[in-house]
């Protein structure tokens, strides 16, 4: 269960308000990199959780922090908005339409649909979308899904600080920057807690002994000429999960041409296509249907 | 510049057609976990490569590879939609309704969209979403995104691997399980490369003494009681970036309540809302619309 | 069966064509918010409709009656683009980018994509969601529905009316705030024939026997300290529905912590996460499908 | 700021897992009608409140409260997935296939994608949509909003009580079915506290004067002979705002037939389409992007 | 303008209520294919129309009866939904879970959201989408938009036709299987009326000697032995627009390696990844917004 | 399988980075009318292929040659986005803040997720959607989704030609201008080897008999006095497909007024829409479930 106190983790404070701002941090809010997808994602991850149960609650813990960076986020940008409508664009009017261009213009759902709020949508007012969430039911995996996250966020937080002057919100982006460093360190933490040998390759529960082992430590160059120009750690020395041993060598097509039958006669492709002898198939199925 | 030869990079052999696993692989071609993703990131991020040159060559080289493996798993799917309307059914009608029930069922639109052919979706038919593809013009924020990729998508190969019987396909399931290890090693040597201390917190540019230090290294716990149970590898010790100490403190709002002002006559609130003084500010847009 | 005239419901004019203002109407065309949403969920509604006949006629009334509302607006929407790269814009080169600053732009692909025509999207161009199209099948929801569509468009034509100083648009405008308003007064009328308390809770069909009557009209506060600042009507008298008193009591989690068993082997979680004994089900699965 | 407890609002218990309640179920989570739709939209509403700080502080007690919901949910679909491989299945294979048919079979991304947990996403797997989330800005229109969301997801929790006979989640959806009732008096009591008159049209901050007048209360009947079968208390009487009286008309189309203007040469219609003289607009944008 | 009559174009009769069919029924109103992406297409392609005001006029006369298609289906969607509870589901029980497995299973949402009526949904319950609609401002690429639409939409009605026995869904499948004949020859009408060599390349208003004419009418091989097997019509003769030389030729990367600049530092790729020296831009635009 | 070589197929040249440009750009790579739509079509359509292996030859030769497409426009994506930071907006500032007003600004995203590089998304920022991608099985169909695709390409590579006055960027258009040229020509050519005649109504292999002879070449005009306006070739004469006499004739609502019955008591309507005697299939279900 879930409490609050409605106040902000951290100070937000706008010194001049910015529409076109409101719309960069919308970005933070409901992008991809955003903290709707972190908050959701731990939060899934926590409820679905099947194991130790420290992760369980680590993540609960985490997960719960996030809600109240999207408040902060969204605090944000309701106050980019108001007010922003009069002395800012005063001055825009005057001296800088250039900003304009640099920024991309405001979004004109945060007047037209949000009546001056946030938005759960992006900085282009893309929706956000429930398939970034994600939760495989396998820890290490959804660490890395976690680090991730937590690394492009990071880097959305650090340009969202060059495009702004405002000291309130570079406070604000100082504060939300250093917790995307704890969060990158926590879920890197969790996987050296779980061991590289041990852990790769992901999942470490299917037997190796299945996988096709002939490619499992082979750099595949697609060149044409077949001569990789790309060299590097990968393409010799030891594998990093340490169970073999990089080498490097050209696509071959062993599976030869793909073969499939002429089209059923049921999908109608076109007679061109050719068709196979009535099995009387769907007149079965209909049969039973009608019967 | 690509090219192809109209041949499979590996087997792809289906002995017993079965409607219902041409369903589940499409996770594999269009979900978020499949290889039209992988294909995707790798090939912009190469496209949108700056920085050294064996980074853009590395990533078009995967790439390109994965272009193979959409057509392999659309050629699976081919070969389990064929002929299955016919024998494999018969059987099921007489004993194995269950299958059924473990399955699914077969995505309809395999038969009304695509007249027994692959499609760009997923196993439930939810279009192919490009908003997955991530290139962020951060070579390890980027590097953590593929390796992901590669553990989401290792995870999904082993529960169809599991899921099948079929030996044409556990023979190529187990040749994709393999390149997935090879490829989670590839990325995960890039960040070796690159290395632990010098690479983090990502973006390893924006000079460290900008973000707010105090909580950069600190686990904050929301328990509503202050004591987290929430104790690992996270919470004490160097930071996995080397760079602090882990430690843990209870969350405290130190933001206080955010003070909206009332809203904007102009967003037509209702009157019980408030409203602000008018400031007149939409007449002047106004002015300059009609002047 | 439907009919059509070509001529138009209501007067659409356009004094000085403007690309942004086009841009912003596309929210009153594909938004959530517009008419092709009422459209369609007040025609599928009908469709749907079972229970008297008077209900069903007139939903198709009032969905018939938005076509033409979509008709006059992708008018608009073309006028305000016709023209428009001419003489006001330079007009706008001379004196007033601070116009372009406001609106956000205009929409691209309205060149780029509809050769000056109106879009299925939104003012961002997202494209119209059919996940909009509310049709539960009980009479009373969907008026709700109904209510919420015309409350949230009404709102968003006021914004519209408050962007644009064309007379002909305002005139527009005008006429489609008035028919929001009848249509709001048209669905709240449904709502008092059917009669609050009779009505509620929604659905009226459900025996309120069967739900849990303790917690049906008691205000949760979630406030951490028990004590919430929350007080109105929702709080205390006789329920809206006449079928209960509010009172207000502080959450307590009952339900206790949640355990779930291990992960199943066969999804392959990660060792660590521990694995239920093997049930043989997924080989109990295979055999079905492979005898 | 938010925090937690780990423990459930209320008993979540499954007695006989089923794979196919959990498809069920994630409606309730993930869908239009679900609780993540109500949790952010409260949340949302409540952050970006402006006006009387008391219905900021309401939204955020049940936004609040609504994550604890989302909680339950995810936890009774891990609960009907797990242990589900064996015991139940063993005797649906012996005995009712026909649940299958019932039910529209399990969600294949349960195994694939989550490893037996919970998504964020709907009954069919199509994820959730931040589009969704309303959050208009008018006090009235958003309450309407919610009052909608919680009476189509009264009625959905009904019908998947009527779908299980497994007495805990009985339980459980007999809780979430009377929080609806709650939720829906409780928005329906805002809306009381604003008054009927008062309140519309909404919003009611536009003059409607403002508006045409002509059209406001008028049932305008589509009927091809105009003669409306359609009657009831929409069409006489007045107006539930108690501003007009409601009438009935045919709809006649005073807007006459629309009439465009040529296409624009520089879009690129065909010639057949004529083609307006050249206004050398796109070459003095081009001077302007290379002088 | 638009009316109705409340009745339907043609019968719509269902002998055996199925609530399979009625999900495979979905993909015809609301899938890629189906009545909605054709009946928006034709009305927004009419509303945008500019040129010869007869395809104005057809448009709309076509549009038009497209709702009656779209209404045709909702009501056999409704039809097949309800009683289906009931007699034939006894009957499955007892025979034929087959069926189940050739159609996929029902759609929950049927249920769960619509409570037995049509959704704007295809048939795996992914929403309709608004991006499907076309109108480019071209009447001649409109017209290949359309002759797609309905090609794809008749291919889409006899797979329909084939899955169902019942002999009032065929009797309806019949008729707009016929319509979609018509429409097809009524789309090809107009591009002949157009004339081929005068349509194409479609746009024909953009001259053709601005295009690069060397690579015009030259089939390129892209395999990678530079032999093309793919020899027809399209490698010999007089183009199809009569005016070029159908010939063949292996693709060569006359482009060169691409180079771009090394990563700005303002956007924070990593420092492994280089640096330009700093502009001064984003300070630049700092000043700008302090100002 | 697929090779690379690392180089471009045609120049890309950039001669005054624009970023603006960059985001119109978009609308060719992740567009519905972009160049990854084509490329998944071709090669989708490839894999999927039943019929005469050249077909498939051909599909695979030009998809493959599509990669390349893409490779080139996100090639010119990331040189319009660098260095464009610097000087062009120098003179930006000085002297035409008009561009931004055609263009409707740049796209936040290419800061701040893609770092000054290419996304997977159209114009507006909306993301790459799988469903564009057609492959239905029958070969004419999908031949009429090529030739549209290129149609509405090609004027969109037209309309980017008007935009700029970059000399490489033109060069680069009027390289893809005729590419697509060369693509409308073949998908014709392929329709041209099939025939007319025989090829419609697509598909030809569904028996024409079956199809509802009275309404299969019939004009239905909706004008509500059945006069219908839209006279040509498609009104008289013998049918494109040479198989039918073009009529004109008003729609007449054959199918009379449709008639649902009351909602099941299972879904929960309102009980003022009636109830169905009870029939006790729920029950029967759950007696399944728990027995």
């Amino acid at each position: 269960m879930f409490y609050h106190d409605g106040k902000l983790q951290y100070h937000v404070r706008v010194d001049k308000p910015n529409p076109q701002f409101a719309k960069l941090l919308q970005q933070a809010i409901g992008g991809i990199e955003g903290e709707m997808r972190v908050c959701l994602q731990y939060l899934f991850q926590a409820w679905n959780s099947r194991g130790p149960q420290k992760y369980r609650d680590m993540l609960l813990e985490t997960g719960t922090e996030e809600i109240a960076h999207i408040e902060m986020l969204a605090t944000a940008v309701c106050l980019n908005l108001e007010g922003s409508s009069t002395a800012v664009k005063d001055e825009m009017v005057a001296s800088n339409p250039m900003v304009e261009a640099v920024m991309g213009g405001r979004d004109p759902r945060h007047i037209l649909s949000a009546g001056l709020g946030a938005m759960a949508a992006d900085a282009n007012g893309v929706p956000f979308n429930g398939s970034w969430v994600v939760s495989s039911g396998n820890i290490a995996a959804d660490m890395h899904a976690n680090v991730m996250a937590e690394t492009t966020g990071r880097v959305l937080a650090t340009r969202l600080y060059e495009m702004t002057d405002d000291a309130g919100m570079k406070d604000m982006l100082a504060f939300l920057i250093a917790r995307d460093t704890m969060h990158q360190n926590q879920w890197m933490a969790v996987l050296e807690e779980l061991g590289v040998n041990q852990t790769y390759p992901i999942p470490n529960s299917f037997p190796e002994s299945l996988q096709n082992q002939d490619v499992a430590y082979k750099f595949v160059t697609t060149r044409v000429d077949g001569d990789s120009m790309a060299r590097g750690r990968w393409t010799e020395g030891t594998s990093i999960d340490g169970k073999g041993i990089f080498t490097v060598e050209p696509g071959v097509p062993v599976g030869g041409v793909p073969k499939l039958s002429p089209a059923d006669k049921e999908v109608h492709g076109q007679v061109e296509q050719g068709v196979r002898p009535d099995d009387g198939f769907i007149d079965k199925v209909k049969d039973f249907i009608t019967s």
